[in-house]
């Protein structure tokens, strides 16, 4: 982050109906329409990638728009990770998994550093970040934090997301007068107190919308060693200007993803989607940094 | 249910070191690790299904242990959901997803009725039932349950979980009294109400793990129209014979899954491993039956 000053994360949630012209040759070819899809799908987040790598710290993939690809979806995911990788970029897997202990080691295992079985080594997709959910508690987190360990890598725990649901469950007030996101920032803190590094930052992060900027300062509070993922911004309303409370323990202390305001910032502004995007992505780095340095 | 009188699921989540001996050999030929241990889970499963179908009304699919086999992971899937319907099974898509709107909908597609792109229509895995989670409250749900409506299928939503880590969050005290879990519980009714049919079930149904049956009369109340699928019998501890409550709106209010119980049955009572979890299927499937009718 020190090296690119910068904060912001390319989101790739790759709509079929909604790619850069660029992609749509790529489109044709042999196979059937999930093929024709993967093609034009790679293509369209390959050229975002490189419009956009020069302001950006990482992509955040969401896994759900390759799972809709069908069969081909996970090679296409990997085609992306790889081409972020060569442009210098972290890969966050944005899947949001939670499950029993021995699901969740195999969910770690499928996003990290793979499985080994009798039939040799299957590679996993080798990220850098994933993100996960708590609701099911402290021993579904574990296996991430675990694997992530061995990896070199990171987590990201849902704790107050920028979707006006998260009213509904993540903001009920428990009998001790806090809410139920404040405990689950507790248990973040937790996880991640035994690896908080020379930068004061654990491997253990949270995700915290953008759009709900009053919650932060609060947040910050309850987990002064973590990494903070920010979804929201843009299209979900959430502002740059409103995130200084993330960057208390430094510049790297927030990670601000942004996923359509930078992939349709030519709606708005005109011109080559490639030159719309660049220039939406640098001036979301160059508002990020001043804030946070 | 009435026509094979029985609401047991058996659960797939194969782990590539501990296959049954019949998938060693569709293990070998070309291809790299991934390859072969695809070959071996499916192998697996679909002896699994064979010898357990009579038994049982619904496979369900952990969605981990397919990612976890790379890009062939979707195929193999989507082959062992075919076996699975052919021989008579409904199919489970065990993936415990949550996410904003837009992502559900991803989701929803890749799992439920697939997607129309310009490239032509992506089919999804054509699942009756998916598991999702509710953390990020209504909006993340929501269009679950409109896809799943258009698919004829319907959304098992976790409420209160089998594993230890269930206490962490789901059991936490609100201000007004009730546990986390009861206010999923309550999310649960309001969503399935428009879609209660004669049968008295609704589309909207919960997971409600096995190994706290304490939960379950007090569940069933706040959720007289609920399908339970009631996950942890065996291997985590569950006993069918606990499970009564799930059964009050009638034998089809519960299904019971259990996956290494059926599985594994052979490393406890020794014989081949079909032979011994179709006994064990059976032996499951006539307890829950007698308890529920």
């Amino acid at each position: 982050m020190a090296e690119r000053e910068s904060q912001i994360v390319l989101g790739l949630d790759p709509n079929p109906r909604a790619l850069w012209p660029v992609s749509a040759l790529a489109g044709t070819g042999t196979g059937g329409p999930a093929e024709a899809a993967g093609r034009a799908v790679l293509a369209h987040c390959r050229a975002l990638i490189d419009a956009t790598a020069q302001a950006c710290v990482a992509v955040k993939l969401q896994l759900a728009r390759f799972e809709l690809l069908g069969v081909v979806g996970r090679t296409v995911l990997g085609e992306v990770a790889a081409h972020a990788r060569s442009a210098g970029l972290l890969v966050i897997a944005d899947g949001k998994r939670g499950d029993i202990d021995v699901t969740a080691q195999a969910y770690a295992g499928a996003l990290l550093g793979g499985v080994q079985t009798p039939f040799g080594a299957i590679e996993g997709l080798g990220a850098d970040l994933v993100t996960v959910n708590p609701l099911m508690g402290r021993d579904s987190l574990a296996p991430f934090v675990t694997a992530a360990r061995e990896a070199g890598a990171g987590v990201l725990v849902l704790v107050r997301t920028s979707n006006p649901g998260a009213e509904d469950v993540e903001d009920l007030q428990l009998t001790g007068g806090e809410a139920v996101w404040e405990r689950l920032a507790a248990i973040v803190d937790e996880l991640g107190a035994p690896e908080v590094g020379d930068s004061g930052l654990s491997d253990v992060g949270a995700v915290i919308g953008a759009t709900a900027p009053g919650h932060l300062a609060r947040a910050r509070e309850l987990m002064a060693n973590a990494t903070f993922l920010l979804p929201g911004v843009g299209a979900q309303g959430g502002r740059v200007e409103d995130l200084a409370p993330a960057f208390a323990p430094g510049p790297a202390g927030g990670l601000i993803a942004a996923s359509r305001s930078i992939a349709e910032a030519h709606l708005a502004s005109g011109g080559q989607p490639a030159v719309a995007a660049r220039a939406e992505a640098e001036r979301l780095r160059e508002t990020a940094w001043a804030l946070a340095t």
